[in-house]
């Protein structure tokens, strides 16, 4: 099976928005084991809208065509469709109703120009629109199809898991359910993961389903992604959870979290379910390990506050570090110290290290050392020679250190 | 003028890396004139890519192909192109020993592979290479070209502006010098920008040259990019100079910065002129303000720390704030003050506000109240009313209390 992805609109090719969405396309039909051989992006112009079609189709089983179904009088893909089908466009009633009561719904008179969004090429199929106004389109050509789609990420991300990857998948005589698991995991490179995993890879390769796959992705970690193929829901969780299990057993407690569960939310959950607050004390990163926890709704409850002690005397006057050198383990254990005492918090994380673009008092640039203060009798501290690039080494140090945190709670 | 691109590599299809690339080429090449009708991704596919850039050079003057240029198995540009041009491939002994030198620089031995990136197809013109191993090529078909560049995209951008600009230029009979400067501004709507340039707008409409154009980026600000075209670099910085002036009288100092000076560039050296330090008091943003400063390498000598005071009693306890109320201009005043006497700065900056998910003490999601401390005495506030979404709001925040700090400044 092999599907093409047609991108549309002008404001693509100008580089005023990047087309993530056949990205995104491409990574789903991918994991869903169809091919993608061709992602096109093309203008707001109906000649090179029809042109590109008719093109991609020939190399092609599917077509999933991405924007030009809004409102506008720039949006044509209905027309660009209209004539590879050959077929008229025709008012549909009943899509014409929704988008009427959307705009009522909201209090809000409907411009006319909104029922071009219920004209459909005779022939094609509706997929209901459930959070825009333009539904989409499933649109056979013989034995092939054209899907459209709008450009808006979440509408079209929404309709491509429920209506488009179910079809393309009965069409190519696929089982019908496809799910993925990311297992998210830090602290070893891609080369070192599937050394790790080598045994289970070569089982998989024999049995074919799931599949497995790593996604590199910086500072978030590297995540394996399972997909799995069965009849069921029931029966692609249970294959998911059979491997899940014999990825757990060879990488351990690499894994931090799972699909959507970032290194800060389980960080945030792992104190939580303690009833352990939190407070940091941060240097090299200025503030941004307290950034990204904050980031996640509902921190307060478990986050105090932060020092950032980028000036050493903040340090040593604020946090109460001995004179000496900052980068450092004894330094980080007193920072960690001092900002679990300052802001009245359980748990103290602290970071100091060197960014860059020079060394700093003879320590390296990449230097990380991270303190943990548990309490005052227990902290620990390490030390980590990250990757350079001041903004990298930033970033990797947020996750570093919380990791950090991570594995000395449990 | 028509300038296609095509991306090569089977990672873009797989949705593994976004082809930022074209978005990037498309925007240059749009301020420079050049229309770019289709941009393709391809896969690692020696028959694809050739037919691929046959259909794509059939509708255009010019192709610019990225990617594929590296020196592993499944690096085929080179091959694809030598079909097109109907030409062998050929060592070129000076890329060769480019390569080589590059390799004996770094101490390390080069795998024999690493020659197939001198290989050019004859008749081609060499790119030389600055910041990585494979040269570009400059491909000559007939009356048309196709340009080839690593899909690095800092080694990408660096070829494009020395080598296929200028090149494309020359073909398409324009003026020689093309430059770019962009206004960055803060603190209206781009429907209001518009407004107030439309004076402007008409007449450069008139004159044709430069060209003005918007680009919103979010919480970077909106960006006011003027383009010249000229057949000097000083006539062309001349242009500019004129309308820049012209822009300015139309939109006051909501211009902060120019090209690549952000706000947080900006507001550093405005203190660093004014020899003047910085500590932060950030509540609702976590630490992004004081994330965001220390990204500018340099920042240590303004910037001397930060309290995030995310739970209400590190507020009153530490900052000293009087207890009440701790989204109000009054509390964002008294944790200026506190982070100045605590930070031991010459300058307060302090965030409060309501990212939500829910409204907090009655207070709106979105609200924000800034505190300025130029002194104990001096110390201005002021309240914003921000877009929702936390993420969204938080960013927001940090520049428009940037932008209060900036304008309390001058």
């Amino acid at each position: 099976m092999r599907c093409s992805v047609v991108a549309v609109g002008t404001e693509l090719l100008l580089g005023q928005i990047v087309d993530t969405n056949s990205s995104w396309l491409g990574e789903q039909l991918a994991a869903a084991g169809i091919d993608s051989l061709f992602q096109v992006k093309v203008g707001d112009n109906l000649a090179r809208i029809v042109a590109t079609l008719r093109a991609t189709l020939a190399e092609a089983d599917a077509i999933i065509i991405c924007g030009g179904l809004g409102p506008t009088h720039d949006d044509i893909t209905r027309e660009a469709i209209a004539q590879i089908m050959d077929v008229e466009l025709e008012m549909n009633d009943e899509v014409a109703l929704v988008i009427e009561q959307m705009f009522t719904a909201r209090g809000r008179r409907m411009p006319e120009n909104n029922l071009r969004q219920a004209m459909v090429p005779r022939g094609a199929k509706i997929i209901e629109q459930r959070r825009g106004t333009a539904p989409g389109l499933i649109c056979p050509v013989g034995e092939k199809v054209m899907y459209a789609v709008p450009g808006v990420p979440f509408e079209l991300f929404e309709m491509f898991e429920r209506a488009i990857l179910p079809d393309l998948l009965a069409r190519s005589g696929e089982a019908s359910v496809i799910k993925s698991r990311v297992l998210r995991t830090w602290g070893d490179s891609e080369s070192g993961l599937n050394e790790r995993l080598i045994s289970v890879i070569n089982e998989l390769e024999q049995v074919g389903n799931p599949t497995l796959a790593f996604l590199a992705s910086g500072w978030e970690g590297i995540k394996v992604r399972l997909t799995a193929k069965a009849n069921t829901d029931q029966q692609a969780v249970d294959l998911l959870d059979v491997w899940d299990a014999k990825v757990r057993a060879q990488v351990g407690d690499l894994v931090f979290g799972v699909d959507e569960q970032n290194m800060e939310v389980v960080v945030l959950k792992l104190l939580r379910d303690k009833k352990l607050t939190l407070g940091v004390a941060e240097s090299v990163t200025g503030g941004l390990v307290a950034g990204r926890l904050t980031a996640v709704v509902g921190a307060s409850d478990v986050f105090r506050g932060g020092i950032i002690s980028y000036a050493s005397d903040i340090k040593f006057d604020l946090l109460s570090v001995t004179h000496g050198p900052v980068v450092s383990e004894a330094a980080a254990k007193e920072m960690a110290i001092g900002a679990r005492k300052i802001l009245g918090s359980d748990i103290g994380l602290a970071l100091t290290g060197v960014a860059g673009p020079t060394e700093q008092d003879g320590v390296k640039v990449g230097t990380l050392c991270v303190g943990v203060a548990l309490s005052n009798d227990d902290v620990r501290a390490t030390t980590f020679s990250l990757p350079f690039g001041r903004e990298q080494m930033r970033q990797f140090s947020v996750i570093s250190s919380l990791n950090f945190l991570r594995q000395s709670l449990i």
